[in-house]
């Protein structure tokens, strides 16, 4: 399929495979991807699209750019590994004329910064759309994936842990929760999913935790009021191997609202180490 | 006052100084203390009071005892370092009575064994009451404790960190959180309030959580369901050194519901480091 074809769509790529996946996606639905990459942060193979590098504050270029390569509508994905550092910004003019809103921005927390960016997408003429309205197949649907599936007791589970994370979702505090047995475990906040499932591990290896066998489960799913166009939550082979790692049984994930990065990578670390992946419909509900 | 006089009180003393609190307090009602010390937690200052030692497992002895000195009322206190292990249990007579209670109890959660235990030292004829209906002083009141008082930004945190422990206690997963300018970062599970602080100063000290000064708030409050008079949330001198050292600005503890140990120590030490000690009323209403 010709990259002159079709529909522009922009991409505002981070780090990792998903920009490189949903710009396949994009070619496959017929549009024409451009990719506007982090400098620092996207991975090499942006190469093979029409793309350009930018540094975090060239505003006016990433706009002109867009502009130029016909981009209307635009998806911002992919880690960023760093915050980026105000004081080294290389602001254009198009930047400056959206400081102030920026600096308003980055007093907020992330939540807050991230539907700003959608803002001020807005005002520069576009149309932030999510990762997943190009690449539905990015995110969790029902049911488990993969060889594993979760028994009675990891079912109990993911509902105690599912039930914590929706708790915490709801003030805005976190979006993971661990439940083992029954009990919840550990609740997910600036310490990150990885973070809070490195912590069950130790919890267990200090003997304060107890099980045998793979017990437990990782739930993830979005915040109420989280913005799914640029702030999907995601699990990928880091949080499976973390997991493992930890004596977990399996993962269960929100369908429709979280992200699974490197499908067929998860599927197969969680197969070898004997843990379920389970798309989970998030119910108010659920004991 | 003499030890000899008053209505009699059955004191199961753990470890730490609360125990020995709630006899002088005890003997200061006109109350007659009398005190089962468990074998390896409790302190000698025990022993100034009529006392007998027993073991984990000795329910029919402690039965006899308390009895044998009139005890119909009873408080339950102190810390217990080591959760008791079932198989080095010293069984009598009493116990096996109450030996299938007991492995039902130990099936399921902390919460669960303990509001059994006041069930079970009911059909024992024993009335559990709170340490708090004995000494009242050792509950947190409105206000602050201390020298130390919240700013506004403190205010703030009080609010975001008190909502987000009241929502893990809703769901029966932990009674603390910590938020620093206006961001909730950590949630207490299995890792315990200190384990959680120390987190926070960890993330602090990786580059994770920035912030100048003295900034944050760690809150504390009880579980709606929680049996206050066996399981009252309690915060003293460990609870403040690690606030301290974490780079907290101070603690907010739910009015009524939390104990604060060692009160003098607790003021003496959040006076020297700059904290706030602050009791909050606990309200639904509260952003």
């Amino acid at each position: 399929m010709a990259v002159t074809e079709g529909e522009p769509i922009g991409i505002v790529a981070g780090g990792g495979s998903v920009p490189l996946h949903v710009a396949e996606a994009a070619l496959r639905a017929g549009r024409k991807p451009f990719i506007v990459a982090i400098d620092g942060e996207a991975e090499e193979g942006i190469a093979a699209y029409p793309h350009e590098v930018l540094k975090w504050g060239q505003i006016g270029r990433m706009q002109s750019v867009f502009v130029a390569h016909g981009v209307k509508e635009l998806v911002m994905i992919g880690n960023i590994r760093i915050r980026p550092d105000f004081s080294k910004f290389k602001l254009d003019l198009g930047a400056i004329r959206v400081i102030p809103k920026v600096l308003a921005l980055l007093k907020n927390g992330d939540a807050d910064l991230l539907s700003g960016v959608v803002t001020i997408m807005g005002e520069l003429g576009f149309t932030v759309i999510g990762a997943h309205e190009i690449a539905p197949e990015l995110v969790a649907t029902e049911g488990p994936l993969g060889r594993h599936k979760p028994d009675t007791v990891a079912g109990r589970d993911i509902a105690r842990a599912m039930r914590a994370a929706r708790a915490i979702g709801v003030i805005d505090a976190g979006q993971a929760a661990v439940a083992i047995n029954g009990r919840v475990v550990a609740m997910e906040a600036a310490e990150g999913t990885d973070g809070m499932i490195d912590r069950v591990g130790a919890l267990r290896r200090a003997g304060r935790l107890k099980w045998s066998g793979r017990r437990g489960v990782l739930a993830k799913c979005a915040k109420p009021q989280q913005d799914l166009r640029v702030d999907m939550p995601t699990i990928g082979p880091k949080t499976v191997r973390a997991a493992a790692e930890a004596g977990l049984a399996g993962i269960a994930v929100e369908t429709g609202r979280v992200m699974i990065v490197d499908r067929d990578d998860v599927i197969e670390l969680a197969d070898r180490a004997g843990l379920f992946i389970a798309g989970e419909t998030s119910r108010a509900d659920v004991e």
